[in-house]
């Protein structure tokens, strides 16, 4: 890690596998179809981590990223973003060479995919349980039997199934609340199921976030997972306690450029172009990342009280508590932060550098 | 503007040399070097229209940002972002090529860079007026009297002058806040430079910050001004009043995906991976943009009561006030969004797409 000269992304390449493995392992016990979410990393390393794991069925958010993927050779691929028609024509030409899903939730992108598709497409029809980002309300049955009509009378479109995003587990303060969340989800999804069969028999359930799929035993009524954040999990994930902060997958390796005692504080090249302005509500303190410290082979514990405060384009502001680390701490030192949203900092971050 | 698929940073050239022009013609008038700052927009293509407004002295935050700018046959270069001595390398090699200037704020630096250089280099003494993020803390007489001792032995390196940046004002609440900061900002630099002259005569003040550069006209004791932002504008410099909304010179073309009048609301392609996270509290209401209806050549006025509510990576959600926008729009339409913080959007835009 000595090499590394500006923010870095860094990944312990131990932590990745094994937050894969145990899910993988959890959606075989389960019976589910385990098929990952690639926006998290949107790396073709971290994809051969998953080819290695057996994973062959993948999600992204973009068509953008489904054709990087489908070039390193994913050949199945769900794009779990509500279908963005301005990209029909490059829906249409991947359609031809792999297997792909869309996600479909308004009359209008169903009629136009069924005019433009010249092999059948598969499309799953976006459920919104309560998370309210995007889907047809679970509750709404005047519009979800206009849509299963719209999509069965769709001679090159076919229905493949319900998908739902709970993206509020996210959020949620308590493993509790993200047990109820999910399981009020799988409800509401079973009911759907039920109307969605008077058009069609086979219909797949398709569940995705990272919390319900790391806390949750009951996969009731789901034939499929599409969790993303666990490979990597991150401080968000902690708080909610879908994970531990042993399990957190990467950092963002900083240099140190300005210490500054007298004001309990060190100064990081890493600001909002390396962690992202994702920050999270810690006993009212706001929090962008976790200082550790860099070890060998990787990095150690969180260093209590010493956490970034602030970030501008480029700068990380790191509050230094009472902890001895200032003392030992000079500019050119290289630390780690744990950041709020793994997903972000990855994006921002170019190549992963593995140890 | 048809052409655009996916999320898009457009800038309106015209609105953008307007800007340049404007802040080229106040440096003029006030007899101020103008440096402005490349941050803001990274991109080449920005760069030639300072070009051709006569601009040849640029301010970058990073040694690779320097590199790109220098490739690109900019000759005269201030890294305004304190010495990453981990680059010690990279700044030696540059520093033998074009005409670079370093900050520095710490003794550690001054020494390293003085061992490492082998042609002489400039360096500003970062000074902290009041933003509080690094630099020499104004009144902290002792440790600038060590540094102008450091940097006056150091015989690989020259002083060239005193830097600031009053980062605080982004967040003013008013003109006279920021007319406030600003003013107090230049007592404070005349201080240190009095002092500064102990050690040497000709000590240049270089202040940077767009809202002080924007409305202030009161410059005394400044040599060189470096603000950046400008450029573009954004809707954090409308609030603060350095800007109105139609001198905003940047938006980000997004698709609609989803369009839901019971809720009041659309959902676009263009999330935080476009948008950034950056928001503003407006009135007690979080806003992540405003949108615009685009026009054949650029974009009309804000859609009042229309504004990104939240972000998620690749999702906006906008807020549809009873302004019958909503009657008028569907899945596959483009719409422009005002960002909170320009220079983070056009971080996150790969090309400019110019109108």
């Amino acid at each position: 890690m000595n090499s590394i000269k500006k923010p870095q992304v860094v990944v312990d390449r131990r932590k990745c596998e094994t937050n894969i493995r145990n899910m993988a392992a959890k959606a075989k016990k389960h019976e589910l179809v385990f098929r990952p979410h690639f926006k998290t990393h949107q790396s073709r390393e971290i994809g051969a981590l998953y080819r290695s794991a057996g994973i062959s069925r993948i999600t992204v958010s973009s068509v953008e990223m489904a054709y990087h993927f489908a070039s390193d050779g994913w050949k199945d691929i769900t794009i779990a973003f509500p279908v963005n028609v301005r990209e029909i024509e490059e829906i249409r030409r991947l359609n031809r060479e792999i297997d792909l899903s869309v996600l479909v939730e308004s009359a209008a992108a169903v009629r136009l995919l069924n005019e433009q598709m010249d092999v059948e497409l598969n499309v799953f029809l976006e459920i919104d349980t309560g998370y309210g980002r995007t889907g047809v309300d679970c509750r709404n049955e005047e519009e979800l039997d206009a849509m299963f009509h719209h999509i069965a009378s769709a001679r090159m479109i076919r229905l493949k199934g319900l998908l739902a995003h709970n993206g509020h587990t996210y959020h949620a303060k308590s493993v509790t609340e993200v047990i109820n969340i999910h399981e009020s989800s799988l409800e509401k999804l079973a009911r759907v199921k039920e109307h969605a069969q008077l058009f069609q028999s086979d219909i797949l359930v398709s569940i995705g976030d990272t919390p319900a799929c790391s806390l949750s035993n009951n996969f009731s009524g789901v034939d499929e997972i599409r969790p993303g954040n666990f490979v990597y999990y991150d401080l968000q994930q902690e708080r909610t306690g879908s994970c531990t902060m042993d399990q957190i997958a990467l950092i963002v390796a900083c240099p140190v450029v300005s210490v500054r005692p007298q004001n309990q504080k060190i100064v990081l090249y890493g600001g909002a172009v390396h962690l992202s302005k994702q920050s999270l509500n810690d006993n009212g303190r706001t929090v962008h990342g976790y200082l550790v410290p860099l070890t060998e082979s990787g990095w150690g514990d969180v260093v209590r009280e010493t956490y970034v405060t602030s970030v501008s384009q480029e700068h990380g502001i790191v509050h230094c508590g009472d902890t001895g680390f200032l003392s030992t701490v000079e500019p050119g030192d290289l630390v780690g932060i744990l950041p709020v949203h793994a997903c972000l900092a990855a994006n921002l971050g170019s190549e992963v550098f593995f140890v």
